[in-house]
């Protein structure tokens, strides 16, 4: 079936908002096995809407409308939609009550008109309540096509759409469709569709779909089958083929899960405490290990040595390490380790130096070079890095492989029979 | 004139890209004066594609269209908008010619009949060089409307579009228009908007529009005028009116600098020495102002200290403190501060503790209460701050508040008359 997506809204024709929405809706309508063969930005303008939205059931099945649900004069998406095909607005009960305690709660005492028409929807309309705002979900439908009205705000939309109208289109498509993400780190993106080469050549159901992120390659595994359990039955051999081809490459193979999850996760199974010491990522490793709630249990300080001396003050490196190795060497990364633990008695240690550019590279010691180095059990690893990119590329995949080299020494350390 | 954007390519129908180009765009037209009233997303199909092309030609004067410009056979934008707009293909000898020397500076042997397609360009066309890749900017022009042929890729979309589009946009339009960025940290959005709402009322030209972004607002001002100087002599009032009005409120008013930026050319020109040390922002702190190329020169280490232990450990904050008063509290703010420059002779030190939650927040102490303390020549300040929003949003708005209070605290010190 031919979705079409339609995005309304000013801010994003003045270019002050990212389309966020695009991307998440575009993906998701994709996984669900529905062609996506346009989108449409348009304004909070009544006659363009209206054309837009002609134009769109005419070459589409279904037009997934976002924005202009709320309570102002400029809203209009309802509206118009109905007016396109032809239905009169009528009041909902059910959201009128829903309206009624959420302002009762707020203590809000002018509500006014405007607000009472958020109550208002077009005939026959499937209300989907919106547990995030006061703007519901629509699903209208007539003469075969269909059109879903969702809020633009994504905290709302996102909810909405996969707890509702994902099962609803998902209930008109013939087929069911489910995928499941093998998340891999440490290969290179060309080595990996070289190692799946075979297995992509004669795909035809289950499919595997490559996405290379910074630092990661993401294959998506996607079967099409009567029912969720036919689904689950296809992929089971591909995944267990992908799993027997990259062994411990692979960290998940669950589609909501983050490297730093999964780290953070075998850090708690195993009772260790983390501390990290960042020279050219100044922070960034830290930053991205403390967005995991409930880190706190495992993660408890970090060091940023930006300079030589920080990192002998801070760090205990000796100065001759720095003074016959250079601040970017294999030996003052171990020191830096052993130093994290030594000043903090954690169990393990990251630590990152390295040359993130654009200047300070030589012949020797080019931009991209960075060592990376952990503790753990009295062993210092260090790894030997040369990344490509500008800097900010460099030092993101410094940190995908820091926290890649802790969850493979803990392997190492605690799964693998010695 | 009625601008639309086009942007070709089914990566984009597939969600595999978040279209940032749309936004680009989007901005530099507005800053330009043109209306952008649709954008449109198709893939690379030659029937889908022409008749979107054909649309935009009816309701709007200038089709800007990025992607499909490459040399494979699913590029197809020239062709097509060649075709519908009745042009024959010919061979540009000139980009022909930088064509040769790029691939004999790239050693490349196998040049094929597809690589030469790139030469290829409708009769007429403006020729626009491509630093930055193989395929040329195009600009065809038909019966009065006007179609502009970017390639996708943002690195080389942006250079193509601000040296040779944008000029020739300004070119076809009858006025200049120009603009400035007025930056402002510290002052909530409604209560910026309240400050000018008398210079918002009857504005006509120059215009003032506020954006908000995490912890700071920027005020857009545009004139426009028959020519450059005369822009900006309108500017000129409004930008000192605002001045006199927010005071050391603005951080800057030049569009390209950011508040670390600002902060880091102060931290230089004083002479000064910053150490971090964060609790709940866990190095985003750090990690921002090492963005900043030269940054080493003034910022030189970091503390993350998640724990009571680490903050006494690292940061020599005192027991008591920590009990009496505890972690998230003027007082261990304030300690941290003053450990950060006992711990590494640094002139000046930013520490933030408070709560990001979800969890962890009290009625005494809720989610959201962040203590951000500077020191700065021997003396101490602590801001207590309440945020609100998640997570992230919290952190975000700690950071940016940290950088502003060093901002005043050096203002205060070293360009105040006492």
């Amino acid at each position: 079936m031919a979705v079409e997506l339609i995005f309304v809204g000013t801010e994003l024709l003045l270019g002050n908002i990212l389309n966020t929405n695009a991307k998440y809706l575009s993906e998701r309508c994709a996984l669900s096995g529905l062609s996506v063969y346009y989108q449409s930005v348009v304004g909070d303008n009544e006659e363009r809407l209206a054309e837009t939205i002609r134009t769109g059931l005419n070459r589409s099945d279904i037009l997934i409308l976002s924005g202009g649900l709320g309570p102002t004069e400029d809203d209009l998406t309802k509206e118009t939609a109905a007016k396109v095909l032809g239905l009169p607005m009528v009041e909902d009960p059910h959201t009128k009550e829903l309206l009624k305690q959420y302002f009762a709660k707020l203590k809000q005492k002018n509500v006014t008109e405007s607000n009472w028409k958020q109550a208002l929807v077009p005939e026959g309309a499937v209300v989907l309540d919106n547990d995030n705002g006061t703007a519901p979900g629509l699903i209208l439908e007539k003469d075969g096509k269909t059109i879903v009205l969702l809020p633009g705000p994504p905290a709302e939309l996102i909810p909405l759409f996969e707890k509702k109208v994902e099962p609803y289109l998902c209930s008109k498509q013939p087929e069911t469709i489910r995928s499941t993400m093998v998340k891999i780190c440490g290969v290179g993106e060309s080595k990996v569709e070289d190692m799946i080469k075979d297995m992509i050549a004669g795909q035809d159901n289950p499919t595997i779909a490559p996405y290379a992120k910074t630092g990661e390659v993401h294959l998506r595994v996607t079967a099409r089958a009567q029912s969720e359990d036919e689904a689950k039955k296809l992929m089971k051999p591909v995944v267990k083929e992908l799993k027997s081809r990259f062994g411990n490459h692979i960290y998940t193979t669950k589609e909501q899960d983050t490297l730093e999850q999964v780290v953070v996760d075998m850090l708690k199974k195993y009772e260790l405490t983390l501390t990290t010491a960042e020279s050219c990522t100044g922070g960034l490793l830290a930053a991205r290990l403390i967005n995991i709630p409930g880190v706190s249990e495992v993660f408890k300080s970090g060091f940023i040595t930006y300079s030589n001396k920080a990192k002998r003050k801070l760090l205990g490196v000796n100065k001759n390490t720095l003074k016959k190795y250079g601040a970017v060497s294999e030996e003052t990364a171990h020191e830096m380790a052993k130093g994290c633990v030594f000043e903090t008695d954690s169990l393990a240690a990251l630590a990152i130096t390295g040359i993130a550019g654009p200047d300070g590279g030589t012949d020797d010691k080019p931009v991209g070079l960075v060592y990376i180095s952990c503790y753990l059990n009295d062993q210092v690893v260090v790894k030997e890095c040369r990344f490509k990119g500008d800097r900010n590329k460099i030092r993101e995949q410094a940190v995908v492989r820091a926290m890649d080299l802790l969850r493979r020494c803990i392997i190492d350390h605690f799964e693998t029979k010695k």
